[in-house]
């Protein structure tokens, strides 16, 4: 393989088919010196497109260096699927290359039988931490936390501590090191101490008397919100977490939390969409229109729910055809104005602005202002119809019923996320659906309800 | 005011209440006082209750300790909005008391009347500093670095530095210090030394022999994916951000990108279901009204030109009035397939793993998504359209016209973020109500024109 043949590859996809070809001749020098020469962007985007096969190919040839390098790269869906069809051996040897904390991140996604069979090939130190860690969710503390950090017991003098900075120089290269953390017999955090004291302080003196005590903490169980708010609160990069008894378990860094709120604000907006698990387009067609056609499914009945409404009523609607045309319009109205006052709840529930059970003074806010948009889109709707058809019944009836379900939308919409998120439901994933549903069905009723009581007038 | 008058109060608007009465009788310290006590996820959502007067009016009698405190504990879509209204010499100071990263955030986005005035009340040398920054984009490394940074020349030697940190210590308290950046006398950047190693050296070894040398920079104009790309492959807390001549002129924190981030998908969220401005409930009634309806306005357009169709077909319809039951289906459930390609296209240009040219490629993973799930939601409506009415004819057209726009919707959704990202238009804001519109108008076309070409076997 020489410089030459690479020849300014251009596209993902040209990567990817020159290095295909590379897997079959099974030379997994070059494959890793083609993709040591990528940018990290193009690097996950290429590793991202292979088939799963292929990515087994890739693992099971690659050194464990870089092979762990290629684990951190995947995209985080990709990454468990990727380890989850590995030998336990083989994963086990890349995990191993990555911090312990990043280790139960993925073997925690992992199925309960893989998850075993890759803690009895790991040393069984390692194996233990990674398996105390998996135990927090993913949006606590605990999940976030790193246990790459400098501990000292509080008797230490500078002395000891700087030569414990020396002989382990290499081995803290990569940690955060910005303090060091005190702690008793016991475990129990006393204490931080800043590297900066350390450097103006003498050789003598102790731990205990140059740390800053009582530090901040979090609880180990602590959730997103409540870290967010710690962190605006305070500028520090990284705060100790502890469990009740104070004792500590690790850090937290400022990046590693304010990343996983990015994703779960990521994963939120897909799920109102009906991405309910993240889906690339490189993954096998069969799991891309599996999990599509599941949210599609319920989607359907829902809608031939509402629709039996339209099918209750179809001698009116076969009498005043016009009609017709305003249903789809009045549907639709109000699933945007329901789906905006679900997103204004949506967020002002991860901003913490407003609790669960707020549900009456939402309901107000959003009353007022469906209201005021109901009336100006119900005025619009109801001249138009009125003028088109020359029938000011019709605009009566379509502009009642706009009006009307407009308020009705941003009321479900408002609330919805509250109540779900009081019943302990995901109120991204469900809100969208429930609230078209019912919203449809209203609106259907109130306009060729409304209808069939005037029916003279209409004809 | 007593401990015993604060008795327990329970709910946000009852912290509001009492503050407000408070606020009336001018007693600042009390105001003070009482939301010093406060939790910071409560004092944030307290206020972002007060009304813009009542808000003013805490600003202009607090000290700018609290005050800033309380702009600094305000959702940024009212920080802004408060200190636009605050007189130019109040805003000043408090604005003095925040970090110039975050004087810049705010600053930036006032009018520029007000900026300037803001300006000529600052210390010309702080109102230098924030002009500077303000220049920068917000989704860019110069908008998001921080300035507090501790730089030395690079022939300092260590008791030079250790000197300078003993002297600052007060002030560098709230930066991050975890590296020393070492510059020329260009202020080019040319090592960086960490604490650690200072800890460790000699009183006379100068910053360039301890430095580690060509230090990893980012652009000053490098944008979120690139940066996160480069965090991602890094494990930094913090990256220095040069210009093109390599000049230091801030530090990147990991956990400040991350924040970005998260803001750009709560922020793309909120766009894709109409809520372009971000809205907090507590914000005016005429202003949530009006944004909101201005969204409105135009999707009750885009959806009168896709009633159209249907208006042309009323004679269709009014012969088989069947059809009007699966128009809202039809339409309803394109817009979620269609959807769905959209979140998923959007989720990987925002991951980087699809690049805005690759419209063919995605075309053709949606098509074949969209072959299979129309052909499944096809069968699923033809069968029980037939069924119920009887009438195969009927059950082919609506089975057929479903599949086709299922197709149509997916290639038009999974399109249609790139090719918007290609015109640098705003992919989250025009996808949903383009892409609803277009499979609308194709869906009621695909239905009432092929049952009207086979009105006879219909009716």
């Amino acid at each position: 393989m020489t410089e030459l043949e690479l020849d300014n590859p251009t596209t993902v996809d040209e990567h990817v088919s020159r290095l295909v070809e590379m897997l079959k001749t099974a030379d997994a020098e070059a494959v890793d010196a083609y993709l040591d020469k990528l940018d990290s962007t193009v690097l996950t985007a290429v590793l991202s497109r292979f088939t799963a096969e292929q990515r087994q190919a890739l693992f099971e040839q690659t050194d464990k260096v870089h092979g762990a390098r290629y684990l951190h790269e995947l995209p985080d869906v990709q990454t468990v699927s990727a380890v989850e069809k590995l030998p336990a051996q083989v994963a086990a040897t890349l995990l191993e290359e990555l911090p312990n904390s990043e280790q139960a991140d993925i073997v925690g996604h992992l199925s309960s039988a893989k998850q075993e069979s890759i803690y009895s090939e790991m040393p069984q130190e390692n194996a233990e931490a990674v398996r105390e860690l998996v135990k927090y969710a993913d949006d606590e503390a605990g999940g976030l936390m790193v246990v790459r950090y400098v501990a000292v017991h509080q008797d230490s003098s500078v002395r000891d501590i700087i030569e414990n900075l020396q002989t382990n120089a290499e081995k803290y290269s990569d940690f955060a090191v910005q303090y060091i953390y005190v702690v008793d017999s016991d475990g129990v955090l006393r204490g931080v101490l800043p590297l900066r004291s350390l450097v103006l302080a003498s050789a003598n003196s102790k731990a205990r008397q140059l740390m800053i005590g009582s530090p901040l903490t979090v609880d180990v169980h602590a959730k997103l919100l409540e870290l967010h708010e710690f962190f605006e609160e305070h500028r520090f990069v990284g705060v100790p977490v502890v469990d009740a008894e104070k004792r500590l378990l690790g850090v937290l860094r400022r990046g590693d939390l304010e990343e996983a709120i990015s994703n779960k604000y990521a994963q939120d907006y897909l799920k109102t969409q009906g991405i309910v698990n993240e889906e690339l387009r490189s993954m096998p067609l069969a799991v891309r229109s599996r999990r599509r056609l599941a949210w599609l499914s319920i989607n359907i009945f829902l809608n031939l729910t509402a629709a039996s409404v339209v099918a209750a009523y179809q001698e009116t609607l076969a009498q005043v055809i016009a009609l017709a045309v305003f249903l789809p319009i009045i549907s639709d109205m109000s699933g945007c104005s329901g789906n905006q006052a679900v997103a204004v709840s949506m967020r002002e529930l991860s901003l913490g602005l407003v609790g669960p059970k707020e549900v009456f003074r939402v309901w107000m806010k959003e009353v007022s202002v469906g209201l005021i948009n109901g009336f100006c889109l119900g005025v619009f709707i109801s001249l138009l119809a009125t003028f088109w058809q020359g029938n000011a019944w019709l605009g009566m009836v379509v502009g009642i019923a706009m009006m009307v379900n407009t308020i009705i939308a941003v009321s479900i919409g408002g609330t919805l996320p509250l109540i779900m998120k009081r019943l302990n439901l995901d109120p991204a994933l469900a809100s969208g659906p429930i609230l078209t549903t019912v919203t449809d069905m209203c609106g259907f009723f109130l306009v060729l309800g409304s209808a069939t009581l005037i029916l003279d007038k209409l004809v």
